[in-house]
């Protein structure tokens, strides 16, 4: 490995931190999910393992971290309006699923989460309770403006705007066709303002 | 194996199938969806593994027809009101999604589908269509009631109501409360009937 470009005063940590989530792109790119390995993530890093265990606890957790990061993102921007809000984050949650590395580890690591309650506890307060944050963040906002009488339960919100994203790429495998995020979010801004 | 029990002047082939079933189910629910096998579901049921062929095509065909097949159901019933007919088919999706088969099986299906491209193709022609025949089934009755003016996509009906459940349970992973149908399919009714 050359790391002669590396050295141009990065601190060790972000350096070793690169290599380690380019390597882990580039194996699930490869060999996908089912076939990596935090051995096979080390030495494409150049790094020992524990390395990599001080970071992640898993290869659920790094691959997650590594290939969905972004919805852990916040605060959430605000674009002056709950359906722009939405519209937003919807793109968000498309371009996530669509990165030929997220699609390649989601399925797989549900599979992982949904066989290790230990794991699914950790991905709930790491990652969807953050998603949950930022969804309320927006109906917060929604409210202030007075776009919204009552705030929905986030839970539900949630739920109505990654589910069909994740249905429309994953379950149907339906095209992602232009205008997708904005159709999505359109529908959902008005399954959650009560008719006046 | 018994069989003194199940000769009682059903065909054959019923008995089979009624086997092969049954072998599947305690399958998943003793190992997993991934460690299920055609082999172990052909030893189990007393059958050889071509018996199984003749039927499915993969462990992934056999598992979806098993463990998930009523969705393929239909013609939809037809309870009067559009959010009626929607509280039912989400109702259907939480009690297919729920049961601890189906539950064991989710994950590693869709993880089989995403890697193998023909699955997947097979995958949209078997299930996927019929489902978003079902939907286009609901959404004709609500124009004909003069419910609907125009019939919304019913890909994107079918994502709103599939995806939201499959989220809840399968990524979210809240527990499904009492009253979680109506919810949705309330929210989704308002998303797909437009303003007056």
């Amino acid at each position: 490995m050359t790391t002669s470009e590396r050295r141009r005063g990065r601190p060790r940590e972000q350096r070793v931190d690169d290599a380690v989530r380019r390597a882990t792109l580039e194996l699930l790119a490869e060999v996908g999910y089912g076939a990596l390995s935090i051995e096979g993530v080390a030495a494409r890093a150049g790094v020992g393992k524990p390395t990599i265990y001080r970071r992640y606890r898993s290869k659920a957790e790094l691959v997650f971290v590594t290939a969905i990061h972004p919805l852990e993102l916040g605060p959430s921007p605000d674009t002056g309006s709950l359906e722009g809000d939405l519209v937003d984050l919807v793109q968000a949650i498309i371009g996530v699923f669509r990165r030929p590395a997220a699609a390649r580890a989601v399925p797989g690591l549900i599979e992982d989460v949904s066989r290790d309650p230990e794991l699914a506890r950790r991905f709930r307060d790491r990652f969807v309770e953050p998603e949950r944050l930022w969804v309320g963040e927006i109906l917060d906002r929604a409210v202030e403006r007075d776009e919204l009488g009552v705030r929905p339960d986030p839970d539900l919100v949630h739920a109505l705007l990654l589910g069909p994203v994740f249905s429309w790429i994953f379950l149907a495998r339906n095209p992602v066709r232009r205008g997708l995020a904005k159709e999505l979010a359109e529908h959902v801004s008005r399954a959650i303002v009560p008719a006046r």
